[in-house]
């Protein structure tokens, strides 16, 4: 397939979310990402890939019941963001759901990002939700795209394993978790409620939506736009800090939250 | 100060580790980062910023007993390593202090990087190891320079608020480790002890060091140089992935482990 060839061209625009949005189609790149991809029914449209990423990964591939296209390695490196392009760029639809889908009955432990605007960041606490086994990643209109190429890679397959939502604002989505029945959490360094305490514990055993601010701002963001319309959270939960640091970064952070709260919920039921 | 200024021309070549290592002197850059240089008596050579920079975090600067270098907005731009420069930058000291200085008596959490290629990682571990009060944080020689721009920068600060190690190779460490009576633990998928029950709390509650390994590989890299010389850890334990993540990004499971030993070693004293 030439360099020229309008389909590597097309798949190309991709790169940019304005794109992304009008065709409703995004890159997974990589060998783990790919195959994850495949791995989702309905998803992937078709593969491109360079000679050496094809004979590395044929087994797989070839079971595949998808459309795979050869590439040049420049040509690759034209569709990666990477440094390190490895030659294995599937093209996949759009896979978040309506909101509605993922506040459904058996649902106990959401994330939502209001305002993160790293991708490292955002794909990291995607992966970290997978692991802790929440039941979806909500991303706010502010918060970075999680069709975005390095949130994709940052997230490891998980973007492909569990439901996510691309929402509008948070005051939105803060209403529709109310109307769910999910407590909301928020971590905040002025909190009197502490994590790891039994009483934090006894909380987090219900079903909970923690949400995640902006690594400049924290949950200031929307705190600000929603002094009209009520507290942000129902609860703010304190992370102990016994060291000099001001504070973590969000998705260390998440991490510590998310598996605090699953730990919780598990426990709670055996 | 002007572009071609001998002294710009000298802190420009810190930007490669070659030349770190040879001055034993790195950059730091961005306004929290030289804040928190210039409050470690002795650190900070020189710090260089742009008028507007001056300007804006001249009140903290003009206390300081170190000398500001003005230089224009290419010249900062020149010095740095980010998208989006701020114009503040601290030609700073090494930090780092013999291993035997971190193993006192007194020290109980201890992060050890084994293999953290990314400069991204190390630094998050760096600050959520001083969030979590931990006394120490070691580099080992397969590890990313703790004196990375990058590293620098996601630190947070944290680089300047506890003591960091640059060791040899892991086997060092692990044979300094026990000599001071430290347990040395390790987050494995295959292990049957498992985080956050409450065997695995008890155990956390002794001195330990936790070792993070690569990106790439966890710990199996250091576990097959290891083969002759014994065990790499005393303890493997399992982060539980109750979702379909294959495994967690190492910062995150950094976050989670120290979080996890600090918390339990602060209630056993209580």
């Amino acid at each position: 397939m030439g360099d020229g060839n309008p389909r590597l061209l097309e798949a190309r625009r991709l790169i940019r979310r304005v794109r992304r949005d009008q065709a409703r189609e995004f890159l997974a790149e990589g060998p783990q990402a790919v195959r994850e991809a495949v791995a989702t029914p309905g998803v992937v449209l078709e593969v491109f890939g360079t000679p050496a990423a094809f004979d590395q990964h044929g087994d797989w591939l070839a079971e595949a019941p998808v459309s795979l296209q050869p590439i040049s390695d420049k040509a690759a490196a034209g569709l990666s963001e990477t440094v390190h392009p490895q030659g294995l760029i599937a093209r996949c639809r759009f896979l978040d759901v309506p909101i509605a889908r993922v506040m459904g009955g058996s649902a106990r432990l959401i994330a939502v990002l209001a305002g993160v605007a790293d991708p490292g960041n955002a794909g990291t606490i995607l992966r970290t939700a997978d692991a802790a086994g929440a039941d979806a990643v909500i991303f706010t209109q502010g918060s970075v795209d999680p069709y975005n190429g390095k949130c994709v890679r940052a997230s490891a397959g998980s973007l492909f394993h569990l439901p996510i939502v691309r929402a509008g604002v948070y005051a939105e989505i803060r209403a529709e978790l109310a109307g769910a029945g999910f407590q909301v959490l928020g971590a905040a360094s002025t909190a009197t409620r502490t994590l790891g305490e039994p009483d934090t514990d006894r909380l987090l055993r219900a079903r909970s939506a923690w949400v995640f601010g902006s690594e400049a701002h924290g949950l200031a963001e929307i705190e600000s736009a929603a002094e009209r319309s009520g507290a942000v959270v129902d609860e703010h939960i304190r992370i102990p800090i016994w060291g000099r640091a001001e504070s973590l970064n969000v998705a260390a952070a998440a991490s510590i939250c998310l598996y605090a709260s699953a730990t919780a919920q598990r426990h709670s039921r055996s």
